[in-house]
């Protein structure tokens, strides 16, 4: 899938089909993770695979979007030098990869950090910054028609000429 | 360019040749910025291109970064709400409909914030929070053989069984 046509028709999903990632996709989900550029190449994650979502399900503010996950990955982020920066750079390019192969995907915001870095038997010098969830849509989406300028004109965004300024 | 290769090929670049990007590929990353999702939608930024980037450049870590830039955005996030991570969101997705086009970027540190914030007139509710520059490679760039397995191996980056873990 086109890069630009990948950045704008995706959308977050957070229904998922009953179908299985292909391993080869998961890694190359992580990879995308893994190169991703942050400040001084700090590098300041650690990806955690989370085995069986259900269990930490009700740490995050939409128990729902978890249980039904085929893909769970909390991101594990240095919790000395914090950076949602490098957080957000890191999600989004795991994020396109997946879509870039049709698979939806939604930040999870956590509700109790305390417990899923216990359940998740994190080191003290890391904290989750937020739970990506993955998985085939459960209704169909098209790529094509989500970046169509129609569809981006009603999509709900503010208006171009609120967002951008020039000084 | 494939979204994959996009996002396994991006590296940060801060050498541009002195040629000016096309209004329409202008017009593309902003989009690409403007659709990005949000934590509950609430879009928290605005994207101030800076017309002349000289005139900030000493307000950054890099100045001659945004000296030789040949596009130059702000990006002026919600004072009142920071968030770090639909920051980093909106600036990988803008800096990969860039490099889907042959256009390198690099996200900037601003080390004098309130001066920064002062030059650009800012309102009191938004402070910057990084500033994109963007501009065609001073040196050119294959992103092929920078997606090729040889070189993400050999890239400055922590090896894959380090950064991905399983719980």
């Amino acid at each position: 899938m086109d890069a630009y046509l990948a950045v704008v028709s995706k959308r977050e999903v957070r229904s998922y089909a009953d179908r299985p990632l292909p391993d080869e996709l998961v890694r190359q989900i992580l990879e995308a993770g893994r190169v991703t550029g942050s400040s001084q190449n700090r590098q300041p994650w650690r990806f955690v695979v989370v085995e069986d979502p259900a269990r930490v399900a009700d740490t995050v503010f939409v128990p729902e979007n978890l249980r039904g996950a085929a893909l769970c990955v909390a991101l594990a982020m240095d919790a000395g030098k914090p950076s949602g920066f490098d957080a957000g750079r890191v999600a989004q390019n795991m994020m396109l990869a997946a879509w870039n192969e049709g698979v939806g995907s939604c930040p999870n915001g956590v509700a109790d950090a305390e417990r899923l870095h216990d359940l998740l038997g994190l080191p003290d010098s890391e904290r989750v910054s937020i739970v990506l969830t993955f998985g085939y849509p459960a209704r169909a989406v098209d790529p094509e028609s989500r970046a169509a300028p129609e569809w981006i004109e009603r999509a709900d965004r503010r208006p171009f000429d609120e967002v951008v300024a020039r000084a």
